[in-house]
């Protein structure tokens, strides 16, 4: 029912399958009130584009007339549209009103009977006021209500809300118990009034531990959360769906939605947008203007604005800069700020869904972006994996242009013509050797000259823990030539001849693949061809073999079937491997694609992007290829590819 | 010719009259290239809404045809345009291909004699790499043609650009002496080479210099900015104008403007735009389409990304928050964010236009929001004007909900009922006593929480600072009964009671006219009379006469005449002075504002939004009101008022 399409980190383009079609997530679902249409169904589609919709079924059994109809011709009759229309249960008025007196298993039938695409179980809001028992008590009668829900759903996807107010355990608990039922779609309920509030560093918590708990084939739908402002933060956590009343809510109080906040219309001097909505008319005339007419275009310029967010989501996605995205939107309210400083908190679970690199190149954007899963990960596998040539001396240099070693040609050459040295470039992501000087951040990253303290502290710090664990006898900052002449005073004897690409070559494969990978090169009949015009490493031989070849633009090497081999031999199980039931190993060793409900099993160090070898169920290597999921999603997903085959035996 | 409406800082709206009617800045002036008109200049008023348009003159010149038309019928009618049309020179011409060979005389007749709304002398492009000595000859030359080409322009508006490379002295000098000629527009050129090369710290300091020596009543327009990147870091230095050709061009190379960057079409996922033009097609559409209707829809595009961002300028100038959108503006590229992180160095510089307070809240943005005006402002007073009441003990307390007095009400009370203490909060802004919690920018800020370490320590530093400057025999930070217990036992003896409106009004007075000014309340009889509903101060009355009235929103005081009567008395002449000729004066005396081109002179402290003191040459008082340009933009402004008279005699 859903599908991973592209991704960068837990952000993702997915595509949910429905009984009206399919639907691209992320995704908005405008909220459809039939008893107020400020927008009609027609025009959300064919006016606005928006692709799916959410209603309300408790709204609709309410009322005799809307129940009948619905009864009678089905709820995509009711609303005028034919795409995937989603139904919510009446748990937010509930939670609003207070006196919703439904049975939980008849709100399910019905929304099941009148064909709502998505039927919604009725959970308990959880407010974040609630004391750990009164939400402790949500939690549990949500379960049980999910429980008896799941086998009334018929063919209707189902949605099971999570639950547990602002304690993370409880979210966690109550996400990992939904996941073992068989719902389709997951919402996190009782947000909003984190979201009425400004509570985002709560809302990232609540977000978090509920990913934490579920189950990562299954899209999440973060209930409630209807303003552009947002989006950016909780599609980077891993949110696929969001609804919205409140574009036609705002719009009622003469509000105008922006990416960067909610502006009174009285406060504006123009309306700075060329929406349709909005190229149809100015402040002037909508000040003017009658109150449907004005409440109507404000509400289009509304969801325009949230669409458009998504749009703009999905590009980031797509070029892999969705942190640059929430870094810029941060600072649309100091809140967003604070809570994504937070996420520092969440480091090494949100490394876990990085991809390995990207296209475009890595901007810093503030101090913040120290804690980006690209940097934690450079230096988390820098000090794991990375092996230092056995030189005598290591040559510190300051950030500087990029590739270092052509920045820095000359000084290397006249230290190495004196003494035994290895080089290293305190660079904003750590030390960077300069056998590591195209290797992915390295070199496709812009970061300002003038950093902040924050970020020198901490670089600082990196250094000295390098200093400390990579221990040199003598280590200098590169200070010119006195530095020179202090190196060849000191360092006297005779001078080893290294071979930087070899050197290249070993330090991308350890980094790449693990401490030890290296070893595949040891007295082995080395070749490395390199391009005529760029100098650059392109292909390793061994042995005469064609086995590995490195990649342009991040500096990674894509591996061989024979460069798959070697690495068996150097790298313990589960390391680098995804293990797939016997038939389709068969099959990717004629070079078709692995897909993830043939997964049976996956070292977890593999990320997205990787460079990995298909095995079958006795360990032996069917083929090589890139990993587009990590362990835990290929053993979920139902749907899709998991290892996008390179090179196999045929 | 032009009158400023609305600023926030050196940014600002104004309008500048033309023979074809009033343009409201800051405004973009799409390039027009008859030769090659992707958007035909009826498109660019009818469907994209340009106001202005720009054309160059060397190339209608060149051209027979074109020529012989303009020459007979106007460069309106050769356009079919009949808005203002500005015309450009040939200079940046013979900067890329080196060959243009017209008298620098004839080129302004030329103009002139087509009917150019804004002609432009034909000035010698600096580049960048020029040495000092190429880059005084280009400037020398430049003044020279200046010189030469004023008598020509005839009823045209001329516009002389400042040249000096990337010397900071000569582009203040250029500017200086082109603000002696009578110019009506002077474009900052040479700046196309740092644009395209992303050297956005250097084009800041281009800006800066040329801006310090020109006549601030004169439009600025930066040459060549077509990208609306780096419009809301101009509009924020003082530009007024920019001109784009890149819409088209960039079409032609199929990229597409974002506020936030470019993007090639083939990198994108979806358009992620509402306008017009995206509104008809996709990026699969735009793909397949013909080359021609492909660069017509990606060049509009283009042109209402620029139109969008210079109305989302206004509307920030509008609300007072241009820095917020210059700061997160400014996370687009790295260079954007190094270029704002130099702007410290002109802080003095800019605190001088920055007015008083504004309606909406300072938002935080990051570490580079300490170096804002605001900031700089509230320590530079706090140390000059503040005075401390003469209490033996300081208790400091941690930031916190606002307004602080009533989030610390408890402590204060018990504190108070013990020891003669003053309080104050270690805010972001710097050392906050209770008694100007309610004043701008105090209480009016949203600030994170977790800040960033790089402020942390300027906080810090700031607050040592107040304990050298304002030393306390005894200054404790708040930690609960400890402190209470500590200070009850150190400090016995006499207590005093403090009336804390009174301390509020005087320190209040110290810090908006000056050290000194609360002594106009000195042995006088003082009542206070506050709001019922918010329990705010709203009137004081000194010996029974209305004088002053606080404002809810920011804190400071309205002056009544009498209150500015008083001040009279206290402020040494030039401080809070307007003053204007004795006609003018006699008006202002009756309600009337006061326009610049009236002001005589003025109190070079004095700000925008501050209450002043009107006075006539004899240094009478007239009239006291609200101040809307600072000095120099009183004694150069012909326009416009200077002073919005709020009390008078009548």
């Amino acid at each position: 029912m859903f599908e991973l399409k592209e991704r960068d980190g837990l952000a993702r383009i997915c595509e949910l399958t429905t009984r009206h079609g399919k639907v691209q997530t992320p995704a908005i679902l405008p909220v459809i009130n039939p008893n107020y249409l400020t927008i009609t169904p027609r025009e959300m589609h064919e006016k606005l584009g928006a692709k799916i919709l959410i209603t309300n079924s408790y709204i609709i059994r309410s009322d005799d007339r809307l129940r009948e109809k619905a009864e009678k011709d089905g709820v995509h009759a009711l609303l005028g549209f034919n795409g995937p229309i989603m139904t919510d249960s009446g748990t937010f008025q509930d939670f609003v009103y207070g006196d919703v007196k439904v049975d939980h298993r008849k709100i399910v039938e019905f929304q099941s009977s009148i064909g709502s695409d998505i039927g919604t179980i009725l959970d308990v809001f959880s407010e974040p006021d609630f004391t750990r028992e009164e939400t402790e008590r949500a939690v549990d009668e949500t379960i049980k209500r999910g429980r008896e829900s799941v086998p009334l759903k018929g063919d209707m996807l189902l949605s099971g809300p999570v639950q547990g107010g602002t304690y993370p355990d409880l979210r966690e608990r109550c996400a990992k118990d939904l996941s073992s039922l068989d719902f389709d779609v997951h919402p996190i309920g009782g947000v909003v009034p984190l979201l009425e509030s400004y509570r985002y560093k709560d809302l990232i918590e609540v977000i978090i531990a509920s990913k934490k708990g579920l189950n990562p084939s299954r899209p999440v739908h973060l209930f409630g959360a209807g303003h552009p402002m947002i989006y950016p933060l909780a599609v980077l956590l891993g949110c696929d769906m969001f609804d919205s009343a409140s574009y036609a809510k705002y719009a009622r109080e003469e509000r105008l939605m922006y990416p960067t906040g909610t502006r009174f219309l009285r406060d504006l001097h123009g309306l700075a947008c060329h929406c349709p909505a909005c190229s149809r008319t100015s402040v002037e005339e909508l000040k003017k203007a009658p109150a449907d007419e004005r409440t109507k275009s404000i509400a289009e310029h509304n969801l325009y604005v949230c669409l458009n967010e998504i749009s703009r989501i999905k590009n980031a996605i797509h070029e892999g800069s969705i942190w640059e995205l929430v870094e810029m939107r941060a600072r649309a309210h100091p809140a967003l700020l604070d809570a994504l400083r937070t996420l520092k908190k969440h480091k090494e679970y949100l490394e876990r869904f990085e991809q390995v690199s990207r296209n475009g190149a890595f901007f810093y954007c503030g101090p913040e972006s120290y804690d980006r899963p690209t940097v934690v990960r450079y230096q988390e596998r820098f000090f794991a994996r990375y092996r230092r040539p056995d030189s005598k001396v290591l040559v510190g240099f300051e950030e500087a242009e990029k590739p270092y070693s052509r920045t820095y040609g000359k000084e290397i050459e006249a230290v190495s013509s004196k003494v035994d040295a290895s080089f290293i470039v305190a660079s904003f992501f750590g030390p960077a050797p300069f056998e590591l000087d195209e290797y992915y951040p390295i070199a496709q990253s812009v970061i300002p000259k003038d950093l902040d303290h924050e970020t020198k502290e901490r670089m600082k710090k990196t250094m000295e823990r390098h200093a400390h664990v990579h221990g040199y006898p003598l280590a200098v900052m590169w200070e010119g030539n006195e530095t020179l002449k202090f190196l060849a005073e000191m360092l006297q004897g005779p001078r080893k001849a290294r071979d930087s690409d070899l050197l290249r070559c070993r330090a991308v494969l350890d980094m790449q693949f693990g401490r030890g990978a290296a070893d595949i090169l040891d007295g082995r009949m080395i070749e490395i061809v390199k391009s005529k015009r760029t100098g650059k490493i392109r292909n390793v031989l061994i042995d005469g073999i064609h086995s590995l070849s490195m990649r342009a633009h991040d500096g990674r090497f894509t591996l061989k079937l024979s460069g798959g081999k070697m690495l068996m031999g150097v790298l313990e199980p589960p390391r680098m491997r995804v293990t797939v039931e016997d038939e389709p190993a068969e099959f990717a060793a004629k070079g078709n694609n692995v897909f993830a409900k043939f997964v049976r099993d996956c070292d977890p160090d593999i990320r997205p992007g990787d460079d990995v070898l298909v095995v079958n169920t006795k360990g032996e290597l069917s083929a090589v290829g890139r990993a587009l999921m990590i362990k835990e999603e290929m053993l979920a997903f139902k749907r899709g590819i998991a290892v996008r085959v390179k090179d196999s035996q045929d």
